[in-house]
Protein backbone atom coordinates (compact mmCIF):
# COMPACT_ATOMS: atom_id res chain seq x y z
CA UNK A 1 0.00 0.00 0.00
CA UNK A 2 2.28 2.39 0.91
CA UNK A 3 4.52 1.10 -2.00
CA UNK A 4 1.62 1.93 -4.19
CA UNK A 5 0.82 5.21 -3.07
CA UNK A 6 4.61 6.48 -3.26
CA UNK A 7 5.31 5.30 -6.61
CA UNK A 8 2.56 7.83 -7.65
CA UNK A 9 3.50 10.95 -5.70
CA UNK A 10 0.45 11.07 -3.59
CA UNK A 11 1.90 11.32 0.26
CA UNK A 12 0.35 14.75 -0.31
CA UNK A 13 -3.11 14.37 -1.00
CA UNK A 14 -3.14 11.71 2.08
CA UNK A 15 -3.35 14.05 4.74
CA UNK A 16 -5.15 12.54 7.84
CA UNK A 17 -8.74 15.18 6.95
CA UNK A 18 -8.21 13.97 3.76
CA UNK A 19 -8.10 9.98 3.90
CA UNK A 20 -11.02 10.48 6.74
CA UNK A 21 -12.93 12.10 4.39
CA UNK A 22 -11.94 9.02 1.17
CA UNK A 23 -13.23 6.53 4.07
CA UNK A 24 -16.57 8.49 4.41
CA UNK A 25 -17.07 8.73 0.86
CA UNK A 26 -16.37 4.71 0.34
CA UNK A 27 -18.93 4.08 3.09
CA UNK A 28 -21.36 6.09 1.47
CA UNK A 29 -20.61 3.90 -1.64
CA UNK A 30 -21.11 0.87 -0.16
CA UNK A 31 -24.77 2.12 1.38
CA UNK A 32 -25.78 3.22 -1.93
CA UNK A 33 -26.49 -0.48 -2.72
CA UNK A 34 -29.09 -1.10 0.24
CA UNK A 35 -30.19 2.44 0.36
CA UNK A 36 -33.89 1.00 -0.92
CA UNK A 37 -33.97 -2.21 -0.13
CA UNK A 38 -35.64 -3.85 2.40
CA UNK A 39 -34.00 -6.26 5.09
CA UNK A 40 -34.95 -9.34 2.73
CA UNK A 41 -33.81 -7.45 -0.58
CA UNK A 42 -30.31 -7.17 1.41
CA UNK A 43 -29.91 -10.53 1.82
CA UNK A 44 -30.68 -11.56 -1.70
CA UNK A 45 -28.42 -9.01 -3.28
CA UNK A 46 -25.58 -10.52 -1.38
CA UNK A 47 -26.18 -13.74 -2.13
CA UNK A 48 -26.41 -13.07 -5.83
CA UNK A 49 -22.81 -13.31 -7.03
CA UNK A 50 -22.31 -10.10 -9.32
CA UNK A 51 -23.82 -7.73 -7.28
CA UNK A 52 -21.83 -9.16 -4.09
CA UNK A 53 -18.80 -9.09 -6.04
CA UNK A 54 -19.51 -5.32 -6.56
CA UNK A 55 -20.13 -4.81 -2.81
CA UNK A 56 -16.83 -6.64 -1.86
CA UNK A 57 -15.14 -3.88 -3.99
CA UNK A 58 -16.67 -1.51 -2.55
CA UNK A 59 -15.84 -2.60 0.87
CA UNK A 60 -12.33 -3.26 -0.33
CA UNK A 61 -11.99 0.65 -1.31
CA UNK A 62 -13.17 1.46 2.45
CA UNK A 63 -10.34 -0.94 3.51
CA UNK A 64 -7.91 0.70 1.90
CA UNK A 65 -8.32 4.29 2.59
CA UNK A 66 -8.15 2.63 6.06
CA UNK A 67 -4.84 1.11 4.89
CA UNK A 68 -3.41 4.20 3.98
CA UNK A 69 -4.96 6.54 7.27
CA UNK A 70 -3.34 4.23 9.40
CA UNK A 71 0.23 3.90 7.83
CA UNK A 72 0.07 8.15 7.66
CA UNK A 73 -0.71 8.24 11.18
CA UNK A 74 1.53 5.81 11.96
CA UNK A 75 -1.52 3.44 13.51
CA UNK A 76 -0.91 -0.50 13.91
CA UNK A 77 -4.25 -1.47 12.48
CA UNK A 78 -4.42 -4.68 14.22
CA UNK A 79 -3.14 -3.29 17.35
CA UNK A 80 -6.16 -1.65 17.60
CA UNK A 81 -8.74 -3.75 16.58
CA UNK A 82 -7.56 -5.84 19.10
CA UNK A 83 -7.42 -3.48 22.00
CA UNK A 84 -10.87 -2.18 20.87
CA UNK A 85 -12.34 -5.90 20.68
CA UNK A 86 -10.90 -6.45 24.01
CA UNK A 87 -12.89 -3.10 25.63
CA UNK A 88 -16.04 -4.23 23.53
CA UNK A 89 -15.88 -7.77 25.33
CA UNK A 90 -16.07 -6.37 28.97
CA UNK A 91 -18.46 -3.21 27.73
CA UNK A 92 -20.84 -5.77 25.95
CA UNK A 93 -20.90 -9.48 28.02
CA UNK A 94 -22.02 -11.89 26.24
CA UNK A 95 -25.67 -12.98 27.49
CA UNK A 96 -24.94 -16.01 28.97
CA UNK A 97 -23.14 -14.21 31.42
CA UNK A 98 -25.51 -11.89 32.35
CA UNK A 99 -27.88 -15.15 33.65
CA UNK B 1 -15.38 -11.57 15.60
CA UNK B 2 -17.75 -14.11 14.31
CA UNK B 3 -18.09 -15.71 17.59
CA UNK B 4 -18.04 -12.42 19.46
CA UNK B 5 -21.55 -10.99 17.50
CA UNK B 6 -23.22 -14.64 18.27
CA UNK B 7 -22.41 -14.83 21.83
CA UNK B 8 -24.43 -11.18 21.65
CA UNK B 9 -27.06 -12.86 19.98
CA UNK B 10 -26.87 -9.77 17.93
CA UNK B 11 -26.81 -11.55 14.31
CA UNK B 12 -30.20 -10.62 13.76
CA UNK B 13 -29.41 -6.57 13.53
CA UNK B 14 -26.56 -7.64 11.54
CA UNK B 15 -28.66 -7.32 8.30
CA UNK B 16 -26.03 -6.08 5.14
CA UNK B 17 -28.10 -2.71 5.34
CA UNK B 18 -27.39 -1.92 8.87
CA UNK B 19 -24.00 -2.98 8.75
CA UNK B 20 -23.09 -0.76 5.79
CA UNK B 21 -25.05 2.29 7.69
CA UNK B 22 -22.84 1.56 10.75
CA UNK B 23 -19.42 1.83 8.74
CA UNK B 24 -20.66 5.11 7.12
CA UNK B 25 -21.16 5.82 11.05
CA UNK B 26 -17.97 4.97 12.15
CA UNK B 27 -16.44 6.92 9.44
CA UNK B 28 -18.13 9.93 10.27
CA UNK B 29 -16.81 9.73 13.62
CA UNK B 30 -13.33 9.50 12.27
CA UNK B 31 -14.09 12.70 10.38
CA UNK B 32 -15.29 14.79 13.10
CA UNK B 33 -11.85 14.77 14.80
CA UNK B 34 -10.74 16.51 11.69
CA UNK B 35 -13.28 18.47 10.80
CA UNK B 36 -12.17 22.50 11.50
CA UNK B 37 -8.78 21.26 11.66
CA UNK B 38 -6.16 22.87 9.00
CA UNK B 39 -4.01 20.17 7.25
CA UNK B 40 -1.10 21.03 9.86
CA UNK B 41 -3.21 20.55 12.36
CA UNK B 42 -4.29 17.27 11.31
CA UNK B 43 -0.82 16.47 11.26
CA UNK B 44 -0.31 17.39 14.18
CA UNK B 45 -3.34 16.03 16.18
CA UNK B 46 -2.06 12.63 14.93
CA UNK B 47 1.38 13.18 16.56
CA UNK B 48 -0.18 13.71 20.06
CA UNK B 49 -0.26 10.15 21.90
CA UNK B 50 -3.69 10.56 23.29
CA UNK B 51 -5.19 11.99 20.35
CA UNK B 52 -3.88 9.37 18.01
CA UNK B 53 -4.82 6.50 20.76
CA UNK B 54 -8.71 8.37 20.22
CA UNK B 55 -8.66 8.47 15.99
CA UNK B 56 -7.02 4.73 16.62
CA UNK B 57 -10.25 3.67 18.12
CA UNK B 58 -12.58 5.25 15.92
CA UNK B 59 -10.26 3.81 12.86
CA UNK B 60 -10.88 0.21 14.94
CA UNK B 61 -14.44 0.39 14.78
CA UNK B 62 -14.91 1.38 11.36
CA UNK B 63 -12.81 -1.85 10.61
CA UNK B 64 -14.88 -3.69 12.68
CA UNK B 65 -17.95 -3.10 10.80
CA UNK B 66 -15.90 -4.29 7.80
CA UNK B 67 -15.12 -7.64 9.01
CA UNK B 68 -18.74 -8.03 10.40
CA UNK B 69 -20.05 -7.09 7.02
CA UNK B 70 -17.95 -9.68 5.43
CA UNK B 71 -18.35 -12.17 7.34
CA UNK B 72 -22.19 -11.81 6.85
CA UNK B 73 -21.84 -11.19 3.12
CA UNK B 74 -19.47 -14.14 2.55
CA UNK B 75 -16.40 -11.80 1.16
CA UNK B 76 -13.14 -12.56 2.08
CA UNK B 77 -11.51 -9.46 2.93
CA UNK B 78 -8.41 -10.11 1.52
CA UNK B 79 -9.31 -11.29 -1.30
CA UNK B 80 -11.42 -8.13 -2.12
CA UNK B 81 -8.10 -5.90 -1.09
CA UNK B 82 -5.83 -7.49 -3.46
CA UNK B 83 -8.07 -7.90 -6.54
CA UNK B 84 -8.77 -3.65 -5.64
CA UNK B 85 -5.12 -2.88 -5.56
CA UNK B 86 -4.24 -4.97 -8.65
CA UNK B 87 -7.25 -3.18 -10.18
CA UNK B 88 -5.77 0.10 -8.85
CA UNK B 89 -1.86 -0.79 -10.37
CA UNK B 90 -3.39 -0.41 -13.99
CA UNK B 91 -6.06 2.12 -13.73
CA UNK B 92 -3.20 4.18 -12.30
CA UNK B 93 0.07 3.41 -13.50
CA UNK B 94 2.85 4.86 -11.18
CA UNK B 95 4.70 7.82 -12.58
CA UNK B 96 8.04 6.43 -14.03
CA UNK B 97 6.52 4.13 -15.96
CA UNK B 98 4.24 7.15 -18.12
CA UNK B 99 7.43 8.45 -19.13
CA UNK C 1 -27.06 32.89 9.65
CA UNK C 2 -24.62 34.97 8.16
CA UNK C 3 -25.18 37.13 10.73
CA UNK C 4 -24.47 34.28 13.30
CA UNK C 5 -21.16 33.29 11.57
CA UNK C 6 -19.59 36.59 11.49
CA UNK C 7 -20.74 37.63 14.83
CA UNK C 8 -18.47 34.40 16.24
CA UNK C 9 -15.44 35.07 13.19
CA UNK C 10 -16.39 31.00 12.31
CA UNK C 11 -15.89 32.29 8.49
CA UNK C 12 -12.41 31.09 8.64
CA UNK C 13 -13.55 27.56 9.51
CA UNK C 14 -16.61 27.76 7.34
CA UNK C 15 -14.35 26.89 3.72
CA UNK C 16 -16.52 24.88 1.42
CA UNK C 17 -14.71 21.55 1.97
CA UNK C 18 -15.09 21.84 6.00
CA UNK C 19 -18.93 22.68 5.69
CA UNK C 20 -19.12 19.84 3.02
CA UNK C 21 -17.61 17.92 5.84
CA UNK C 22 -19.89 18.78 8.72
CA UNK C 23 -22.62 18.12 6.47
CA UNK C 24 -21.81 14.53 6.33
CA UNK C 25 -21.25 14.09 9.88
CA UNK C 26 -24.21 15.79 11.17
CA UNK C 27 -26.11 13.60 8.10
CA UNK C 28 -24.52 10.64 10.33
CA UNK C 29 -26.11 11.42 13.46
CA UNK C 30 -29.22 11.93 12.14
CA UNK C 31 -28.34 7.79 10.68
CA UNK C 32 -27.43 6.57 13.74
CA UNK C 33 -30.70 7.37 15.48
CA UNK C 34 -32.08 4.55 13.04
CA UNK C 35 -28.96 2.40 12.67
CA UNK C 36 -30.59 -0.80 14.13
CA UNK C 37 -33.89 -0.66 13.95
CA UNK C 38 -36.75 -1.86 11.82
CA UNK C 39 -38.99 -0.28 9.33
CA UNK C 40 -41.34 -0.57 12.15
CA UNK C 41 -39.27 0.96 14.68
CA UNK C 42 -38.00 3.43 12.75
CA UNK C 43 -42.07 4.79 12.66
CA UNK C 44 -42.37 4.42 15.87
CA UNK C 45 -39.32 6.11 16.68
CA UNK C 46 -41.10 8.82 14.72
CA UNK C 47 -44.44 9.04 16.51
CA UNK C 48 -42.79 9.65 19.80
CA UNK C 49 -42.68 13.63 20.57
CA UNK C 50 -39.08 13.44 22.44
CA UNK C 51 -37.54 10.87 20.06
CA UNK C 52 -38.68 13.28 17.05
CA UNK C 53 -37.78 16.15 18.64
CA UNK C 54 -34.19 14.90 18.87
CA UNK C 55 -34.24 13.73 15.60
CA UNK C 56 -36.02 17.22 14.39
CA UNK C 57 -32.70 18.74 16.12
CA UNK C 58 -30.20 16.46 14.24
CA UNK C 59 -32.27 17.38 10.74
CA UNK C 60 -31.89 21.12 12.15
CA UNK C 61 -28.02 20.70 11.98
CA UNK C 62 -27.99 19.39 8.43
CA UNK C 63 -29.91 22.04 7.26
CA UNK C 64 -28.15 24.74 9.04
CA UNK C 65 -25.02 23.88 7.59
CA UNK C 66 -26.04 23.37 4.55
CA UNK C 67 -27.55 26.87 4.39
CA UNK C 68 -23.78 27.88 5.81
CA UNK C 69 -22.70 26.15 2.77
CA UNK C 70 -24.81 27.74 0.37
CA UNK C 71 -23.95 31.40 2.06
CA UNK C 72 -20.26 30.84 1.45
CA UNK C 73 -20.65 29.29 -2.11
CA UNK C 74 -22.92 31.91 -3.29
CA UNK C 75 -25.39 29.60 -3.89
CA UNK C 76 -29.50 30.00 -3.85
CA UNK C 77 -30.52 27.19 -1.92
CA UNK C 78 -34.49 27.71 -2.88
CA UNK C 79 -33.44 27.70 -7.01
CA UNK C 80 -31.28 25.11 -6.78
CA UNK C 81 -34.14 22.80 -5.32
CA UNK C 82 -36.03 24.24 -7.72
CA UNK C 83 -33.69 23.29 -10.65
CA UNK C 84 -33.45 20.04 -9.56
CA UNK C 85 -36.89 19.10 -8.72
CA UNK C 86 -37.57 19.99 -12.62
CA UNK C 87 -35.03 17.97 -13.48
CA UNK C 88 -36.35 15.04 -11.60
CA UNK C 89 -40.24 15.79 -12.55
CA UNK C 90 -38.86 14.96 -16.42
CA UNK C 91 -36.22 12.00 -15.13
CA UNK C 92 -39.03 10.21 -12.96
CA UNK C 93 -42.21 11.01 -15.05
CA UNK C 94 -45.55 10.10 -12.73
CA UNK C 95 -46.69 6.37 -12.43
CA UNK C 96 -50.33 7.99 -14.19
CA UNK C 97 -48.03 9.72 -17.34
CA UNK C 98 -46.69 5.92 -18.42
CA UNK C 99 -50.37 4.36 -19.17
CA UNK D 1 -42.51 17.66 -2.71
CA UNK D 2 -45.44 15.60 -1.35
CA UNK D 3 -46.73 15.74 -4.28
CA UNK D 4 -43.80 14.35 -6.23
CA UNK D 5 -43.72 11.35 -3.66
CA UNK D 6 -47.07 10.41 -4.09
CA UNK D 7 -47.79 10.47 -7.55
CA UNK D 8 -44.10 7.98 -7.98
CA UNK D 9 -45.84 5.86 -5.30
CA UNK D 10 -42.53 6.45 -3.19
CA UNK D 11 -44.21 6.66 -0.28
CA UNK D 12 -43.19 2.59 0.44
CA UNK D 13 -39.62 3.69 0.05
CA UNK D 14 -39.46 6.91 1.94
CA UNK D 15 -38.92 5.15 5.82
CA UNK D 16 -37.35 7.69 8.21
CA UNK D 17 -34.42 5.09 7.93
CA UNK D 18 -34.07 4.89 4.44
CA UNK D 19 -34.31 8.94 4.23
CA UNK D 20 -31.54 9.36 6.93
CA UNK D 21 -29.37 6.89 4.84
CA UNK D 22 -30.27 8.83 1.73
CA UNK D 23 -29.46 12.27 3.33
CA UNK D 24 -26.45 10.82 4.17
CA UNK D 25 -25.06 9.01 0.64
CA UNK D 26 -25.99 12.98 -1.10
CA UNK D 27 -23.92 14.52 2.16
CA UNK D 28 -21.35 11.90 0.84
CA UNK D 29 -21.23 13.02 -2.87
CA UNK D 30 -21.01 16.53 -2.07
CA UNK D 31 -17.83 15.74 -0.21
CA UNK D 32 -16.83 14.13 -3.03
CA UNK D 33 -16.06 17.51 -5.07
CA UNK D 34 -13.50 18.74 -2.30
CA UNK D 35 -12.01 15.26 -0.94
CA UNK D 36 -8.47 15.72 -3.04
CA UNK D 37 -8.51 19.86 -2.96
CA UNK D 38 -6.60 21.95 -0.87
CA UNK D 39 -8.90 25.14 0.62
CA UNK D 40 -7.51 27.44 -1.98
CA UNK D 41 -8.57 25.15 -4.68
CA UNK D 42 -11.97 24.42 -2.88
CA UNK D 43 -12.49 28.54 -2.99
CA UNK D 44 -11.33 28.44 -6.96
CA UNK D 45 -13.58 25.28 -7.69
CA UNK D 46 -16.74 27.14 -5.67
CA UNK D 47 -15.99 30.76 -7.73
CA UNK D 48 -16.27 28.52 -10.99
CA UNK D 49 -19.91 28.33 -12.66
CA UNK D 50 -20.04 25.70 -14.14
CA UNK D 51 -18.46 23.35 -10.98
CA UNK D 52 -20.72 25.84 -8.67
CA UNK D 53 -23.45 24.39 -10.56
CA UNK D 54 -22.92 21.13 -10.11
CA UNK D 55 -21.92 21.39 -6.10
CA UNK D 56 -25.40 23.08 -5.99
CA UNK D 57 -27.42 20.11 -7.98
CA UNK D 58 -25.36 18.12 -5.51
CA UNK D 59 -26.33 20.65 -2.49
CA UNK D 60 -30.10 20.17 -3.87
CA UNK D 61 -29.91 16.11 -3.47
CA UNK D 62 -29.64 17.30 0.30
CA UNK D 63 -32.34 19.62 0.94
CA UNK D 64 -34.64 17.53 -1.06
CA UNK D 65 -33.92 14.21 0.97
CA UNK D 66 -34.45 16.84 3.85
CA UNK D 67 -37.51 17.73 3.49
CA UNK D 68 -38.87 14.54 2.48
CA UNK D 69 -37.63 13.28 5.72
CA UNK D 70 -39.14 16.17 7.61
CA UNK D 71 -42.57 14.99 5.36
CA UNK D 72 -42.49 11.66 6.69
CA UNK D 73 -41.66 12.48 10.04
CA UNK D 74 -44.31 15.45 10.46
CA UNK D 75 -41.36 18.31 11.49
CA UNK D 76 -41.77 21.34 10.53
CA UNK D 77 -38.25 21.77 9.19
CA UNK D 78 -38.36 25.86 9.53
CA UNK D 79 -39.35 25.14 13.77
CA UNK D 80 -36.64 22.99 13.83
CA UNK D 81 -34.21 25.45 12.70
CA UNK D 82 -35.17 28.28 14.16
CA UNK D 83 -34.92 26.15 17.65
CA UNK D 84 -31.70 24.84 16.85
CA UNK D 85 -30.55 28.29 15.73
CA UNK D 86 -31.51 29.67 19.01
CA UNK D 87 -30.05 27.14 21.11
CA UNK D 88 -27.12 27.89 19.53
CA UNK D 89 -27.19 31.71 20.04
CA UNK D 90 -26.75 30.87 23.63
CA UNK D 91 -24.17 27.73 23.85
CA UNK D 92 -21.99 29.97 21.72
CA UNK D 93 -22.19 33.71 22.69
CA UNK D 94 -20.58 35.84 20.24
CA UNK D 95 -17.68 37.33 21.14
CA UNK D 96 -18.39 41.03 21.43
CA UNK D 97 -20.51 39.54 24.59
CA UNK D 98 -17.16 37.53 25.91
CA UNK D 99 -15.31 41.05 26.91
Amino acid sequence: MRTFVAARSWEQYHTPKNLAMAIGIEAAELMEHFQWLTVEESWQLIQDPNQRAEVADELADVIIYCLSFANQADIDMSDAVLAKMRRNEQRFPPYSTNE
